[in-house]
This record gives structure tokens, sequence and C-alpha cells, in this order.
């Protein structure tokens, strides 16, 4: 069930239709997100945010997922992203990893995202988020 | 078994003792490599390759692993880069997440790298590779 879980993420992401609030509904209680463009995120207030300001990052784009593994409680989504950012930046085929965990509920409890944002970006950040030092 | 290849790889990225030829005996016949860096990576020629540049790229590093998850014939290994680079930057503690599919002899066929280089460079490229498009 699981993987099915997943595989709606994608669907809500990507549709024009869905909103933060329908992604939200995917996560259980207490859930973290660990993303390298914004570190640990805890807490689904704080969550919200992270969804809001990817929204406003990217302003166009679509999830091209490929494979989905499961061990246990856990689903590796493997996959590409198209991308269109705020900044006048457009990216196609970019390599994306979304690891998630999930509860007994098949609601998620915490979310790693990996995906290089270089084409995203309009200029390299001084510094990037410790994420190992924050996940401690 | 696959799990204890995949920890020996990261063993011997790590070790100052082990060299590309060492990586590549954990590959199989006909290897395919994907990284947002290189693209496709085909054959165990243009993959000695992709690991010396990456060699000549990361010119100091380490990597903390965290998670091995296991599905199949296919490990997914989470964790995060300590890494310095040519250009002159450093960046500790960026996710990394590698998907490894082994063959029936515990050889590695298959090789995702999923990593956030924003850290790592000093300007971001005009274009970055079209995977999913290299990989049709």
């Amino acid at each position: 069930m699981s993987v099915e879980v997943a595989k709606r993420y994608f669907e809500l992401m990507d549709s024009a239709d869905a909103g933060t609030e329908d992604v939200l509904e995917l996560y259980g209680d207490d859930p973290v997100v660990h993303s390298s463009r914004a570190g640990v995120v805890r807490g689904i207030e704080d969550i919200r945010q992270f969804y809001e300001d990817n929204s406003e990052f990217f302003t166009g784009g679509e999830h091209h997922m490929t494979n989905f593994h499961q061990d246990g409680n856990v689903v590796v989504c493997e996959g590409y992203l198209d991308g269109e950012t705020a900044v006048g930046r457009e990216a196609d085929g970019v390599p994306l990893c979304d690891v998630m965990e999930f509860n007994e509920d098949d609601e998620i409890v915490a979310f790693r995202a990996y995906l290089d944002y270089r084409g995203y970006v309009d200029e390299v950040p001084e510094e990037v988020p410790n994420v190992r030092a924050e996940a401690e």
C-alpha cells in the first residue's frame, strides 16, 4: 500500500488541481523532511511552509518516476524532474530520488529528498545546509 | 550479501590506500552509471574515466552512510558527504543517495548517484545533463 501512497504523492505534486494541503494529508504525526536545499524541517507547520516555498521556487515542472523500491516501511522513489524556476532557469530530466518512511497507517513520517539543484538556481549559494549536523 | 558490497564501496571510496581499480572490481559486465553531473556513463572504460574525473573534482572528503535499504537485487544507500573540491569549495553533511543494482554474482551492474552539487561548484553550469533523455 505504501507504494500506492508514494505514487499518489507525485500525482498530487504534478496536479494543477491539487495544493499543499492535499500533499500534507499524506503525512502522519510529527513528520520530518530532509532536503539539501532546506535542511531538516520538523513538524507539519514547518513542512507546510517548505512546500509553499517549493511551489514559489518551482514555477512549472513535472515528475517522471521510474522505480519504486520497498524495504519494510521505506519506499524509495527514483525518477527525473523537469522543472522551471522563479529565477528563470529550466532543466529537464534531472535525476531525483525521494525516500519515504511510513507508519503503520501508511502515512509519511519521514521524507528525504535528493536532487541536484544546479540546473535550477542562478547562482551558487555561499554555503549549503549541513543536513547531517541538523539531523543529529 | 549485496549490502556488504555496498558498504565496501564506500570504504574504498574513502580509503587513501584504495584507487579507482579497487572500486571498479565491484562492478560486473556492461555496467551503467547515472549521475546528474556526468549524465549516463556506459561501460567499464567510461566508468573508469568517470571515477578518475571524480577523484580530480573531489580533492578530499568522507562519506557518512546512515541507511541501506534492500529490495531484491537493488540496494539503496543513504548518507551524507563531506567534500572538498578542486575549485576551492567545501561542504559538509550534504545528503547523498546511491542506488546500486546487482547481478547474481553480487556485482554492480547499474549505479545511480543522487547528490546536490551546489556546495561543491564555484559557478552554476549553463546547462545540466538531461539524464532521462540520455537513458532512453
